[in-house]
């Protein structure tokens, strides 16, 4: 019998909506867990609700959700309830991303929770956290990319503030979040404990601001936005070619070098303001106009051959259809499919864990319909006969 | 006995340098695990002469290897393979970030490795995975995040190319790859057998382009750099007010309902332009227009109290001073410090995952000098009387 994941021994019971909490489930069942998402009758998951729709279904909510099952509980029903407990009960993992209290109100905090199953690995993932002054306010990715510094760092100061454009506080604390539940996972194998993984979005900024904070605590300067370019390694960035910009990296003197080279410039490379990779930092501005003087006379294409045939890394920007199209990333099995019975095959980006002994398939389980897992789930908890509602 | 994190019985050996590799296993040792770093004696990890420095010592090396031991050993050497042989004999945990085909190098790819040890998780990080037409180039954060599609999305299209302001491409590809060897640890746990992880950091910012793939492959709009706004929910963007820019995230019609009433402005409300989110989004320039009508007249503190209140979700745009003196994120432990016999007292960014049943220490062992810990290693592998070199 062919594996589904390493992971494919837990069970995994998803309150999670939208974006942070989804996409930490989704790794979950991308690496094989069997992940129930359990969603309010009325309201289900926001997210089914975001445009644009392939036959009436939404591609951001079947990207999200592939591999998952759906029932639909009402938490605030009696005979509902008794389903999720007894799922509680069954499941290796919980995870949710309400905002803090909100799990309390229903009756499932963390203390009655363990009391139903002392083995759960409980996760819980908030804008701000369980703790602290601001864990009662509510957050979007929007609000932690501008409280968490992100923003402060990315764009050009004279273009105005700059959002990473892809939710980037959602993301980073579905992946902290996994993280959490797999460390706590490994524990218990040992101690046969449960445990709370509290993450929050703003946490889990300041956790990728990666070296700004190092700098800033070094030398009290404040970071500013760099446009496209490294803060401290040079030539690093964005440069302009005939047609369009490609990015070149060359990130110690080795490389800068072979691009002087590349690029037939030896006066660069004699140049004493471009002696060193500070020098060159200091004096960046100068050096971009030098090297583009001869980038702007040839095409993107041609540049990236003679570049990256001198052993210098460099690259095109690619827009999300060169992505899509890229051989590599196809080689890669990074845009997979689902064969989804309203919306038809359905594209998305894949799993970028690969593991051996374990297939990657290209081809994986559609996101489910709101309830579409129903009886499959009352079976798992010895309740089939519960499903007439 | 205070245990150190849920991970406290896992050996990692450390090979990597600079940022996606080393990221990876300072969550690792954030987590609990003994992260011991084998460095090259001559060259050592590169970031070890990143600046800016404290007391000659890289800022930027502190804050990624806190934490964590090194011992220097030459791999081309006889009586050093032995030591690094010995090592991964005893680890549950090898992981690199080297070009693919340096291991082979060395002699010690992963046929030889699980020969040495079965058991062996060995996660490898590299630009491009260990497969695919690119597999044999050179990759930086820049390069991906060119190639992966983040920067086509990000900043303004009269800008010019933006980068994210933080090597996303190799953070991301650290916390897939932690990702990536927790599950085979858990795997591990039923089978007794190793495995490989790979992990590219091209995959990687395939995997968080989030819904920019999901709406390309549904309508064929190739998505467009966006500012500071989301792409299908307003208004949810970046407003000027009085003296700086501020966040509202107004994402359905109650928080839109909010937001007007907190600005007075009922006519906006009542405009038919704007009444759902699909025109919102439509006629977002006039809608912002009309919002900072309004927002221009207050400082941003005095909205972010007023909007606050209202319960709409909002927050200033911090600058790195502003994330490293907030209340909340020191409440929250995100900005921790190491003793560094070298460096003194040196701050850093915190760990995002906390785990009830263990600390979440304030004061984190600080990173490594140079073969700093030989003796314990040896002692460890019981080749104490090895320490002469």
């Amino acid at each position: 019998m062919t594996r589904t994941g390493p992971l494919d021994r837990l069970l995994v019971i998803d309150l999670t909506r939208v974006l942070a909490g989804p996409y930490a489930t989704m790794v979950l069942a991308d690496m094989g867990a069997r992940v129930i998402k359990v969603e309010a009758p009325a309201t289900a998951d926001d997210a089914r609700e975001f445009g644009p729709f392939i036959n009436g279904k939404s591609a951001y909510f079947m990207s999200l959700n592939r591999g998952k099952e759906s029932i639909a509980l009402n938490l605030k029903d009696d005979h509902d309830r008794a389903i999720f407990e007894k799922l509680v009960a069954k499941a290796d993992v919980l995870v949710e991303n309400y905002r803090p209290g909100t799990m309390e109100k229903l009756g499932y905090g963390w203390d009655r929770l363990k009391d139903i199953n002392p083995k759960l690995i409980y996760a819980a993932i908030s804008g701000f956290g369980h703790t602290g002054p601001y864990r009662a306010r509510a957050a979007y990715d929007m609000v932690v990319q501008g409280m968490g510094g992100i923003m402060s760092v990315t764009g050009y100061p004279e273009a105005g503030p700059t959002r990473v454009g892809t939710s980037i506080g959602d993301i980073t604390a579905g992946l902290f979040g996994f993280a959490g539940i797999m460390s706590a996972l490994y524990d218990r194998e040992r101690t046969g404990k449960g445990a709370m993984v509290d993450v929050g979005m703003l946490d889990c900024q300041v956790a990728i601001l990666e070296n700004a904070i190092g700098r800033y605590l070094a030398d009290g300067v404040v970071p500013q936005p760099l446009g496209a370019r490294h803060p401290s390694i040079t030539p690093f960035e964005a440069f302009a070619t005939k047609d369009s910009h490609i990015i070149v990296a060359a990130g110690n003197r080795t490389l800068f070098e072979k691009l002087c080279g590349a690029l037939e410039r030896p006066d660069i490379m004699a140049d004493p303001d471009f002696e060193t990779n500070d020098l060159r930092t200091q004096n960046h501005e100068r050096l971009k106009v030098e090297l583009e003087k001869t980038l702007v006379t040839r095409s993107a294409e041609e540049w990236l051959r003679v570049i990256g045939d001198a052993g210098v890394p460099c690259g095109p920007i690619n827009n999300v259809e060169q992505v899509v199209n890229d051989a590599h990333i196809a080689a890669r099995n990074m845009i997979i499919r689902t064969d989804d019975p309203v919306a038809g095959t359905v594209r998305m980006a894949g799993n970028p864990i690969k593991v051996t002994g374990f297939d990657d398939p290209r081809k994986r389980r559609p996101a489910p319909q709101l309830d579409g897992d129903r009886e499959a789930v009352l079976e798992l908890i010895g309740m089939a006969d519960a499903s007439a509602r």
